[in-house]
């Protein structure tokens, strides 16, 4: 691997920033405010860090205009020094080498489609019917069933399941061990036993997702299950059939939508929270972490469940009453006294 | 694949249902109530849908006795018209070829059996002293472990772990991504240190049980960790290690059953919800979405915790209230005043 | 496998416990206090079990000296009889055979360095620059990317996935379909669209820990996520990037730790808790069952949220009161009637 390196001001010249100070200075890497030394960039994008600033080593900060002011060091300035910083910090990521090819343990199918520039890992197996389309990466030990589309230049880390009809859009990333296009979970009970309800449709999943290790997205019972442009999922998140999640939501770990839930645009659902089935969220709604939506939501905003931690003897009494809270409010005079 | 085609009174016939209005319609496939064309039948079971069955284009449509009074249309008649769908549904269902064989690529132990019409896919490895009875089907990437048992029948869809003595009973169906046979977490605090108990037992799963992507389910630590007959699981469950859970029982995605606990027949446990380790929950218990069980439950019903959802404003206020619930009970007056 | 066989006095000699009784008893086994036999070994550590003692069939008993009083069996006498009945469990404890040297399937990049002692099984592929230390085994299905180090003695069962600068220290156990070094979830708003702010650090991992089946640990941004020695994680845990987690620490199934939280040493975190991002958790907290820690903790204890369980109609009528909980503190008097 070579080391890159750029000068302040080529990094300038490139995104499109400002400079503040000596654009000499080489960059060979990234770090943080606190640690990085003087080869390395750094950034300050949150005013609670800005006291870090006076004793950082980093060659080089991007920061805002605002914030650059008597800072002694070189800084590129940036209105939003987050995604500046996103943008140069990938210069410096190593990526695996992933050349177009076909490993010779791969078990494909003698009906599925493999573009010619494609990259396909070792112990990997693609089924009847499916389709990796130009650029895609499907990495080591991923298996693809039947009926699936790998669309252009996304990428299947390692490990991954489509299970069937799963079709991917494009620059799509999954990573390891997330499963989609399993049965939906549909039953029926018939008799004292369940009965599958057989899950005929598939998931559909729009350019610019990204799916996190171990999640799971399951196909849809007649319909399909769906993710529109640019949706984020974070790891261990369940995503049930038929659920719709609008471009640009983003959901964090071990957060879960129930079956045939819909879910609007630019939602952030926090960690571990989780939406029952059947239900809207409208477009830009926040849910905090560990919540619990149980009716649907018409108005953006942030939303909320749970009790505050304390600690476990305050909780056990304070629990405790709260099995008592209607009777209590009974007895609350309607007024002031 | 060949398109099946059956008409409305040929599926009458075959699942023993009623027929209203013109039997010769032909079904080709299976839509819902809102979408459904000419050639495909839909069902109407919750009343809820009874207003879209006027202005619904289905061919043919599954609904009660009932709902058929004055139905222009073509009706199957059920008592159940959910279950009768199912097993309707079930007959449009494409499902992948697994021609009984062992893929070339399979590594399998010289002292595992495999029975002569089972399917192994590609990648798959079995080890020492495990078997694979008649017509079961291991789809790619699955690894079986030592001394487990695949029943007739059964069927690991893809890159599922039995790790070892894992025992399936007959037409037993795993997502893929589901580890059963894990160690339990057995720990003792040992002079500062984790000493880890070995987990002798194993994990035996009964006749007809399905279970969900990436769910797992530990081994016991000297007895096994037991699932009764047709028990179904959603994905990402965590079963611990010798939790039993009873014959019937279905849990819905990212629920958890901490070691040892023992879950009744014919329960229903909603999605993130958990039961705590040691505690029974007798039969017909229903649980609500993310409850908490901390104490045996002895009566059936439905029990629930948690709090409603708020706007953020309202439940900060709220929430900091339960903070002081004890000490405000204590101010409540007795009576009303 | 043959039988192993130790006699009571054995047992005691290898392990330093007393005797008590008959120390010729021959031990086949373990089981449990009910349902052991006479050729098998069982334990009495909790005093809520002592009434089984009398009953008990088997033929060696692990008690404190107090217990043995009385006992007319034959007990081995231990401090702590939960740490000794561990030790001797394993030596009744089938191990799959992992010899040495790498199976012909697997597939290993030519800058990967094994360990000629070392096991590679089958469909395992190591990629560029990652090295296998001496004893480690790396079981089926396994996927190793770039620049990691899999140390010695270390073991990952099979299907784990180590994407790319994970380090694992000595004696390191990882289960089933656990993913480490994943792309943390670090993202941008840019007009829009989200951007990935890349991930460029990696996973470092302590000497003697343990990873359960599906957990997930994402590498770190710009420095590492790093677990301290014998940290032990259950099944289907989600660490965020950058998070640090102290020795000694044990966490329990579903639980999670958001992005650059720090969790101190000797902690206990329950089933299904979490931890939100950025917090400081100081040493020796124990965080019960379903809570979630919104800020930072100073002082060890115990700490909890949540509501209690209640039959559903009960919860209803408390959880609509929740609601007011602000505007009903507002009326109760200040000062009892």
């Amino acid at each position: 691997m070579n080391m890159p390196s750029y000068t302040a001001a080529a990094l300038a010249e490139r995104f499109g920033l400002g400079v503040h100070g000596d654009g000499s200075v080489a960059v060979e890497s990234v770090g943080t405010l606190a640690a990085a030394g003087a080869s390395q960039l750094a950034f300050l994008a949150n005013p609670k860090y800005r006291g870090q600033l006076a004793d950082s080593g980093a060659g080089v900060v991007v920061m805002r205009e605002a914030d650059a002011e008597g800072f002694a060091g070189t800084a590129l300035i940036a209105a939003d020094p987050y995604a500046a910083f996103a943008r140069i910090a990938a210069l410096f990521e190593p990526r695996p080498e992933r050349p177009p090819g076909v490993h010779p343990s791969a078990a494909i199918d003698a009906t599925a489609e493999v573009a010619a520039d494609a990259h396909i890992g070792a112990f990997v197996s693609i089924g009847a019917r499916s389709r990796v389309e130009a650029g895609a990466v499907v990495g080591p030990g991923c298996v693809i069933g039947e009926d699936c589309v790998v669309g252009a230049g996304s990428e299947l880390i390692a490990r991954v399941t489509l299970v069937t009809r799963v079709r991917l859009g494009h620059r799509v990333r999954i990573h390891p061990g997330a499963v989609l296009g399993a049965d939906g979970f549909g039953l029926a009970m018939d008799n004292g036993h369940w009965l599958n309800v057989p899950q005929l449709g598939g998931v559909v999943i729009g350019d610019d997702c990204e799916i996190g290790a171990n999640t799971t997205i399951d196909r849809g019972a007649i319909e399909d299950t769906v993710l529109g442009e640019d949706v984020r999922l974070d790891n261990q998140i369940q995503i049930g059939h038929n659920v719709t999640i609008g471009a640009h939501t983003a959901m964090a770990g071990c957060s879960a939508v129930a079956g045939s839930a819909k879910i609007g645009r630019y939602c952030l659902i926090g960690g571990a929270a989780g939406v029952l089935g059947h239900l809207e969220v409208c477009d830009r709604v926040v849910i905090t972490a560990m919540s619990l939506v149980t009716s649907s939501i018409r108005e953006p905003g942030e939303y909320s469940s749970g009790t505050p931690l304390m600690d476990n003897r305050s909780w056990r009494r304070n629990a405790a009453r709260f099995k008592q809270l209607d009777a209590l409010a009974r007895r609350v005079p309607r007024a002031e006294p």
